[in-house]
């Protein structure tokens, strides 16, 4: 059976670092608590300082879901309006949730997503970094790549 | 505790279909079949006669993991490169898959993603339907519904 993942080379880690650099949202799968089936939904995602972190409410079903079980898994690389979108580089990110105190985090995550400005500080939104173990990544049709954590430092 | 989520009405039942006759490609959530955590992927959808159906390569995580465990969520609703993603409707597709037959749905598929003409015969490639239990629509901030199979009928 063909094997379809390439070797890990510079170029692979550089598509990397650059969907992380530009996601600001992306899709997260988790474990829905009282199914214990996959679930999936849209968030708020930014690569701050070498760490994946997401801004959800804990009104939210996934929020419940992480508190529950941490591991998930994060999808980034959006292919906007333009071209074949299953040509469109993305990565899957295999994480382990867990909160974080996000008043250090407000002028960061402000600027790079400023309209959170009217949510950010609403008693529910927690922030969560998802620490990520490995990467699946996707450049399109036979460029796949399997990444490790370290792949991902600058 | 706030509850978030809306009773059912036409509109939201609108909404729903809206974004399922328009999806082209979506996010699945998957379990792992070697770690049982969650697993997120980009696929191709098409909502076709009240089915959703994803074409998927059998090289693929994501379609070994559904041999192994058919259920899934699929997320719907791509926001583009305009406004805000976070405002932009979206809708989690609660789902079980089972492989059909690829071969009576061609002409329909490639009508709606003339593109997978490049790869619809290949022999890894096939077709699963998606069989949807519930869905929970997200139209925006304080736009959250709950819906059942029935909601998504036309």
């Amino acid at each position: 059976m063909t094997n379809p993942i390439n070797p890990t080379d510079d170029t692979a880690r550089q598509l990397a670092q650059d969907l992380l650099q530009s996601a600001r949202y992306g899709a997260i799968a988790v474990t829905r608590p009282d199914t214990q089936t996959p679930y999936a939904a849209r968030v708020a995602m930014l690569w701050h300082d070498g760490a994946l972190l997401t801004l959800i409410s804990t009104l939210s079903l996934h929020t419940k879901a992480l508190a529950a079980n941490p591991a998930c898994a994060a999808l980034i690389g959006e292919p906007g309006d333009k071209g074949d979108p299953l040509t469109h580089p993305r990565m899957t990110l295999m994480c382990t949730a867990h909160e974080i105190d996000k008043s250090a985090l407000k002028s960061a995550w402000l600027t790079a997503i400023p309209k959170a400005q009217l949510y950010y500080d609403f008693s529910d939104f927690k922030m969560y970094e998802l620490v990520v173990s490995e990467a699946h990544l996707n450049g399109g049709f036979g460029k796949a790549f399997n990444l490790v954590a370290d792949d991902l430092a600058v």
